[in-house]
């Protein structure tokens, strides 16, 4: 039997504790579509908030937004995504598979999955044609061209066209940016890997507007403090590397870009991007507007429409990351032992509490102290199984530390601290649980 | 000139100090769809955050869930959308405007305000043709009937088709619950009243699986628990109520169903429902998909599908209810006070730091309280204009307490605490106004 690669065993474990789950299961599945199980949605909020709080909440600089995901059709003009967000696509008249031209190397033939679609005779092709990635819905209850409205592919242009307002409601200047949590669609041709391209995606952007002139610097510190974000996150530093976009990559908007590179086993791939997108946007949008989109600088007098340097990154994505980066096997005793060694502050259970046993006072203690934890952090009680065994579960979601209540936690009030990633135990007193974690979480 | 109703006031509050703008607003807008500003997200946000906390953190028998907005076709083909889904509408010849038949006497003739559609000869209407709600659009690059997919118009089914997955991996025992905060979307004829109702709509729902028989009692506990949540958000009790759908009100899943009505300036509306939708949602999909979804009892070996309780909110209409419930005018010395008297845990802004002048060193402590603050909760600062105009901007968006520093704070080390409900002020130490804060949020 083939050994099931690092992705099988992560879905696997992903579906069976709770983490994530595919759409519409029941249904055979909505193609790479995913669902957040119980422990997926926390440690994806996590994940989030720790991004929000970083830039929204810490920073005077940076405000937060939540724009719709239906815009005016003419966003999407003016962005250049209804002429030019377009994958090229082929059909193959035997084996009926759809291919984006572009990516043939990566594609397999319907029928004979060994075969690359693009080499020799393997499959007859179609001439490319461009198809446009936005979804598309009518809005209004007739379907016809005037009522069709996308479903953005990306949360950016809300930031675009409210910054005006942002700008005159926050009495920010500039250099300021906004930042937006939300939902973005493409409609790929070629999903995959499991949560890392969806078609349905979580985006997390911020734009940070800028003087003309001082874009080139604002971007450097922009790819220093993204960096910083993912390592702080306690992702692996070798596994993360910059990918600067040569020519031919640059998107039409951007006079430079580098995305943020980590290692899956799939190979080095794209967790954020940052941009350096000038004022191509905001320009646009007050060509096809007719609007005036100017800042006013009143320190120098002078008018202008600011340039803007974006971060790009996809909240799924580092859920991914996270998640791939945390997990490991180790042998422990002649068994595997499955750990996933989340960051604390992004485990989605910070602390579980396991009574030795069921019975002489050893549960009432315990419940007491799940209780007083769960006042203040997400915590997990477990008392099913040998506690090995019940290490073991916790091991498997992440959870850094065990709280055993035992027999002699009647006598002495003390419990046994037992720590994820090293396995080690420790005895503290009952009443120092609460100090010992919230020192622990909040360093 | 007429008086500014209560709405008008808010939406331009609401614009002016950052809470909500409408959607593409330099296009001439989206029609009924808004952007969340810098202030109404962190609102929003405390309202979804509190509604979580309630439900998933500080419960043992409730779980999180986040599942996408697409679903395989099929799911709405068995909870009945497809085919139920719809309102009836009608068409003016005349006026071209485009009505509810069931809704004519809310409506106005497109050409003639004045006038009612469905009265005498105001309109020449079409026969009523039944519209379906659900946005619908392609997966995949070609438009054709096995591509259709739809946006969800409700979270509810997100769960139902997952409560499988959730009882096997997070070992719940009926009775236990789901809870899950998401975009919906409805392709309303009129939708209208700000956020009130919109065709992009945020809801939280919790769907709770108990066993049969025991239903009407886990109802009834579920109204209270819901009730008192608005009443915990600071709504005036006095402005909610009740309303019991009578029989032909009843979806055709629901046994028994309340709403929690809010007294708007429009009239008393929806903000909640909990529903008894028995076993109907979950009968279907066992029906439409071929795969049991029974709950196997263990302490009496029994095999049944559960009933499920469903709360069902909307983060849009809460947040325009807290914001309508806070909202108050009152004459100050001959001056219109704008209030926005928030609960505290919604606040946006949770304290504001004032230094009274711009000089003799008062900035410096100013700042550094702010920053003090800002660590913890979130804070404002602000050096410009009269001290009773900085009071007056703070209370217009909701800030509780503003702490002003003076030339006294100079030599005895102490600030002014200013009220936003009362205005009154007193003197507390420098150092004490963190335990100030956190008490007072905490309480």
């Amino acid at each position: 039997m083939a050994e099931l690669t690092l992705m099988d065993k992560l879905v696997s474990l992903a579906k069976r504790r709770g983490f994530i789950f595919q759409s519409s299961e029941v249904y055979g599945g909505l193609g790479s579509v995913w669902d957040y199980g119980p422990l997926g949605v926390a440690l994806k909020r996590n994940v989030k908030d720790r991004w929000w709080h970083s830039l929204v909440q810490a920073r005077d600089d940076i405000e937060g937004l939540d724009a719709a995901i239906l815009m005016h059709p003419k966003v999407w003009e003016a962005s250049g995504h209804v002429s030019g967000f377009t994958d090229p696509m082929v059909d193959c008249r035997t084996c009926k598979g759809r291919f984006r031209a572009d990516k043939l190397a990566d594609a397999r033939c319907a029928q004979k999955p060994s075969k690359i679609p693009g080499e020799h005779s393997a499959c007859d092709l179609t001439e490319p044609r461009m198809f446009n990635l936005m979804f598309k819905t009518f809005m209004g209850p007739v379907e016809e061209t005037a009522s069709v409205v996308y479903l953005r592919p990306e949360t950016a242009q809300g930031i675009y066209v409210n910054y005006l307002n942002v700008l005159n409601s926050s009495r920010q200047k500039i250099p300021f940016g906004i930042a937006q949590i939300g939902k973005a669609f493409r409609n790929e041709i070629t999903p995959g890997n499991f949560i890392f391209r969806t078609r349905e995606f979580e985006q997390m952007e911020m734009q940070f507007f800028v003087r003309p002139g001082t874009d080139d610097e604002w971007f450097e510190r922009w790819r220093e403090i993204r960096m910083q974000w993912h390592i702080d996150l306690g992702l692996n530093p070798e596994k993360l590397r910059w990918h600067a976009h040569g020519d031919g990559e640059l998107a039409h908007y951007a006079k430079a870009a580098y995305d943020i590179e980590y290692e899956f086993a799939f190979g080095w791939q794209e967790i954020e991007g940052i941009h350096n997108r000038t004022d191509f946007d905001l320009g646009r949008h007050q060509e096809y507007s007719g609007k005036k989109l100017e800042y006013f600088e009143q320190a120098s007098g002078e008018r202008y429409l600011p340039y803007v340097v974006e971060t790009s990154a996809g909240a799924d994505r580092v859920t991914l990351t996270v998640m791939t980066d945390a997990y490991r096997e180790e042998d422990v005793e002649g068994e595997v032992r499955v750990v996933l060694g989340f960051h604390p502050s992004i485990a989605p259970i910070k602390a579980a509490v396991l009574p030795l046993t069921k019975k002489d006072g050893l549960p009432e203690i315990a419940e007491q102290l799940y209780h007083d934890i769960k006042r203040r952090v997400p915590a997990y009680y477990d008392d099913g199984g040998a506690i090995g065994r019940r290490y073991r579960r916790q091991d498997e979601i992440g959870t850094p530390w065990c709280f055993t209540v035992d027999h002699d936690t009647l006598t002495d009030r003390t419990v046994t601290v037992r720590h994820r990633d090293t396995m080690q135990q420790e005895r503290i007193g009952l009443d120092q649980v609460l100090p010992y974690l919230t020192s622990r979480l909040e360093a």
